[in-house]
Parts: C-alpha cells; sequence; structure tokens
C-alpha cells in the first residue's frame, strides 16, 4: 500500500495575502512574502488504497493528543482535496489521512498553510509522482488555502510569481537566520474565519490603495532580505501586519481579530525598540502577535512577551529549511 | 472693568476633523460633524483691563480644584489666542483669564473644543461686541483648536461652511435627545498630541480616499439627524470613528491611540448591539471611547461600560444647547 508521511512547516508572512480573485483556487489579489517556520508544523501521513471505493479515512491530533477522527468541518475541505489530487494525477481510489499539529490550531497561527501543504507533498509521494516546486505550490494552493502555496518551500518565499501563481523561494533560510516569538493570547478559533475574511476584503475603501502599494513593498523586503538589512525589513512587516488590520476593520461589515492582549504587545515590541531592541510586530488574521527579532535578542523579547496582561504562551520559532520527509508515520 | 462669563460644552464628532490645510488657523481637509454635549464643559471668566499692558493673567483648575496659575504649555496657546483676538477687535490691553474644566483634561476628551470656544466668547462680550455665530465659529477656530469652531454652538453641527471655514447648526439640541455615555480607559494625557496627529494625517496612504469619503458620509449623517434615524447615524459614527484611528495608525511613523481596554469598549459595544440594544462606539484622538444611544438604553449602556475591565470612570452626557451666559464668574 503506497504511503508517505511529511511535515511540512507554518508560515509566517511579512506581507500578507488578503483578497482573492479566486478564493476557491486562491489566486490572490496581491503579492506576498512570508519566512517559512520550523517548529510549528503539520505532520501528515497518506495511504493510498488505489482502485478501491469507499470514504476517506481523516484522523488528526494536536500536539501530544492521541489520533482521532476528524470533525465534519476540518474533514471537508480535506477530502475536497484529496479528489482533486487524484483527478490532477489521473488516479483513483481512496485514503486513509492522519495529521498532527505541532501548535494550537484556528488561532490565527496558519495551521491551514502547514496542513495543507503537508497533505499536498505526502499525497504526491504516495502517488509515486515528483512534480517540481512550482508545481507543488500550485497544487497546494488549490486547496483554497493559499499560504499553503508558500508553506511548500523553505526559507523566506515569495507568491505569487508568473502565471500559474505558484510561490519562489528568494532566500534560503540559512542566508538569514530570523526568529518568530509568537505571543499567543487566543486559542479558540477566531470568530470570523479567514476565508469570510477575505470575501469581503475588497469591501473596504482602502483596499484598491493596499494593493497598489503591494509590489513596491515586496521589492522593500526582498532587497532587505538578500542585504540583511533588519531594521528596513521589520518597518516592512510592522506597517503590513498593521494594515491588514486595517482593512479588515474597514471592511463591510467591519471584523475586528485584535484583542485587548494583542494591543498590550504592540506596546510592549515598540517599547523593547525604544530600549534599543530592534524587533518588529505582525499578526495574521487573529488576535495573536509574532514578534521578529535576530537570534541575540530572542531570549529577551521571550522574556518581555511573556510578561504582558493576557498572553497565555510565548513560541519560540525560526526560519526553517522547508518540509521533511525523515520522520515518524502517523499510521 | 469690562468682565464677562462663558461656559461652553465639549462636542463629540460623529464624523472627524483630521488633517487641515492650515493648521494654525484651523482649516481643515475635510468635513466634519458634531454633536455638542451638555455637561462636559469649561468655564471662563475673562477680565478686560482696556489699555494696559503687561503680561496676561491666566488661571486654570479642573473640576472642583482651587484655581492656580497655568503652566507654560497651557498658557502659551491662550495668550496667542487673546492677543489675535485683540488684533481682530482692534483693542489695546491685558486680560486675567480664568477657566475650570468639568473633565478630566488632555484625555481625548476635546478640553481644547471648550476652552477654546468658552475663552473667545467671553472675550468677545468683555470688548463688549456680538458678532454672528459665523463669526464667533471662525474666531475660535483660529485658535488652532478646530473642533471649537463647533463648540461655540448646541445641537448638531456641521463644519466648514462657506468661504470662512466656519461651523453651522444642523439640527438645535431639542429636535433630537441622544446620549453619549463616555468610557474613560485613561487620563493622563496622550502621548501624541492632536496637533502632531493632524500633522501627520496626509503621510497615511489612505487619507485622499477618506477624505473623499468624507461628503457623502457627512450627507448620510445629516439625513439620518433629519429623520431620526438612529441605526443609519449610528452605522456612519462607527465607521468614521474607527476609521480616524485606521489613518493614524497608517501614517508615517503611526501613532496608536487605542489602549487593551479601548477595544474592550468596542467589544463591549458590539455585544449590546447583539442582545438588541442599539449603540454605538466613537473615539477622538485618544483611547477614550463615546458610546452613543437614545435615552432608553443608557442607563443599560452606562451598566454594561462600567463593568468593563480597564474603564477607570463612565460619565453620562447628552446633547446640549451649547453656551451659557447664566453661570457664576470665576473672578
Amino acid at each position: 500500500m503506497p504511503k508517505a508521511t511529511v511535515e511540512a512547516p507554518s508560515n509566517i508572512a511579512f506581507i500578507k495575502y488578503w483578497g482573492a480573485k479566486d478564493l476557491d483556487e486562491a489566486i490572490p489579489a496581491g503579492p506576498s512574502l512570508s519566512m517559512t517556520l520550523q517548529r510549528c508544523a503539520s505532520r501528515t501521513t497518506a495511504v493510498f488504497h488505489e482502485g478501491e471505493d469507499g470514504p476517506d479515512e481523516v484522523l488528526v491530533a494536536h500536539n501530544t493528543d492521541d489520533l482521532a477522527p476528524a470533525g465534519d468541518a476540518f474533514r471537508r475541505p480535506i477530502v475536497r482535496h484529496l479528489r482533486r489530487l487524484c483527478k490532477w494525477a489521473g488516479r483513483h481510489g481512496r485514503f486513509q489521512i492522519a495529521t498532527r499539529n505541532s501548535f494550537p490550531s484556528s488561532a490565527g497561527l496558519a495551521s491551514s498553510a502547514s496542513g495543507f501543504a503537508a497533505l499536498t507533498l505526502a499525497v504526491l509521494r504516495a502517488f509515486g509522482v515528483a512534480p517540481d516546486r512550482a508545481t507543488q505550490s500550485v497544487l497546494a494552493r488549490q486547496s483554497g488555502s493559499g499560504s499553503a502555496a508558500r508553506s511548500v518551500m523553505g526559507g523566506y518565499v515569495a507568491w505569487p510569481e508568473g502565471d500559474r501563481h505558484a510561490a519562489r523561494q528568494v532566500a534560503p533560510h540559512d542566508h538569514w537566520d530570523l526568529r518568530d516569538v509568537i505571543a499567543l493570547v487566543e486559542t479558540a478559533p477566531k470568530k470570523v474565519a479567514s476565508r469570510d475574511g477575505h470575501r469581503r476584503a475588497n469591501t473596504s475603501p482602502f483596499f484598491e490603495k493596499r494593493l497598489s502599494l503591494l509590489p513596491e513593498r515586496m521589492k522593500r523586503a526582498a532587497a532587505a532580505i538578500e542585504a540583511r538589512e533588519f531594521e528596513a525589513l521589520g518597518e516592512v512587516i510592522e506597517t503590513d501586519g498593521v494594515e491588514l488590520h486595517l482593512i479588515t476593520m474597514s471592511s463591510v461589515p467591519p471584523i475586528f481579530y485584535w484583542m485587548p492582549a494583542t494591543l498590550a504587545v504592540l506596546e510592549a515590541v515598540r517599547e523593547l525598540r525604544a530600549e534599543g531592541v530592534p524587533a518588529y510586530s505582525t499578526m495574521d488574521a487573529g488576535a495573536n502577535v509574532h514578534v521578529i527579532c535576530e537570534p541575540h535578542h530572542e531570549e529577551q523579547v521571550a522574556r518581555r512577551l511573556s510578561r504582558v496582561d493576557g498572553v497565555l504562551e510565548v513560541i519560540r520559532d525560526r526560519v526553517g529549511p522547508g518540509p521533511r520527509t525523515d520522520v515518524e508515520p502517523l499510521l
């Protein structure tokens, strides 16, 4: 029975994907740029029962919990993606899927990015095919999780590039060791799903202007990464991270992802900078705050964030090399 | 000795003044609309020593404190305004000024609006002149406090109108009894003065778009006031109140006026609405939240806000008739 296991990391966007030309296939309205993480990851084992009919089986676990059958809302987009991949490969059969996330899911940490990247890559391996990275990225994106397009590769990743809206690595992880200190202020699923937020993006009167700013911002970020200019990159990160939320708060109806503790963390980061510690915050479509810094400041940043009122947990992650296959199967 | 006392109320803007064509004379970049309050007010007594030279004397008190000589930062713009008014009237002399605020000053409650409205009107009375309301508004605005232009009259006030950038009443206070329940979350002076914020407004990439939205928004607000359609007005209030902060947070460098408790109050207001209590929030350039509601919901709104974490005090105010002269002199 063809079986494969892949662990794919999450990523933190420095320039955010928000708003789509086609939401089902995640064709984005604008470009984005991210850093692939190392520790926050999804491990997925896919067993392919070729030729068999019957329902796909989907098991899921968070952290060290036991695997258990996934609920319907979790299972449905996975099954849809399995059918899409079968069609792409011209194969027929049913799957057993087991997936484990190393971080709280649906909490503004991009578990759908790592999850769909891992699923896509595990299924491709179970099929015994090895398309190029751009194709892997396109297939991951077609899950509907746009940022999955960026999680199929490591280091610093720009998306989209070219006709097929695939991601491309702009620098490998060992080009520049940056850290992501994550202040968790919320672990419950967010009230408005990213998908609904994307759909509402162009109701913001400011969305069009934002899109017009992104090409220049992409260039500045890529140049800062290439030259390893941390403060230049940090300014882009913080501007864009706030801007995503300016768009959500001016959408119709507005979406407020921030929580009180979110603002307290943003303030703590500004205080750190005032004290001479370069660190820059960003948030995905959620309340948690990612604080990007260089390795020699990580300890100090983590200590400070853990003291902020309302911070439940501090997770330390870093830029990573991307998906791995040298991992224990879950099935 | 000519002496006059005027009490002028603060106002809460439903559509905000932010950004100026001329900051010194407060010629605004866009239109604004406010409700003049009743309780939150400044009382000012002006004694005019005609023909005398020598420094102006400025005494100030908050709430029930004793009057005391004003510090330099408070005194300087007042003296500048006194000189401007003398020049306008073609008069010469020195002033004794005493002013008392009924609410915490410099905390995002517009004490400069009420203060400069009261000062302007008291000085005009001490001069023994009675220019029309548009001229009163222009003179108050020239203090540099734009919203003072709206505080020289009561009820619902639009600004600017016409060539002289004066305010105009769109409806008197007895047209519609609305309440303003103010959740104080901060009483310290804000870190970035409004004046610096105004100056930075056009560094926001979204400022121009905001300006383009205002004429239509002014019409919708005026129509809702005329028809007493509370929910239609409320949507304008809440959209515009957030938008001011989207502009500050996207200015270069960004300004974050919100505090954690600000977000908690905004959330409480959304919860109230979900429970069927129409109430809408707005914030000036500060962390405090004004919650606008109809009289029969005021009690419930005040009770809820007082229970929100981080709310120091709840102040209840309402639409008022504007400046009064039937008040006790301070000198």
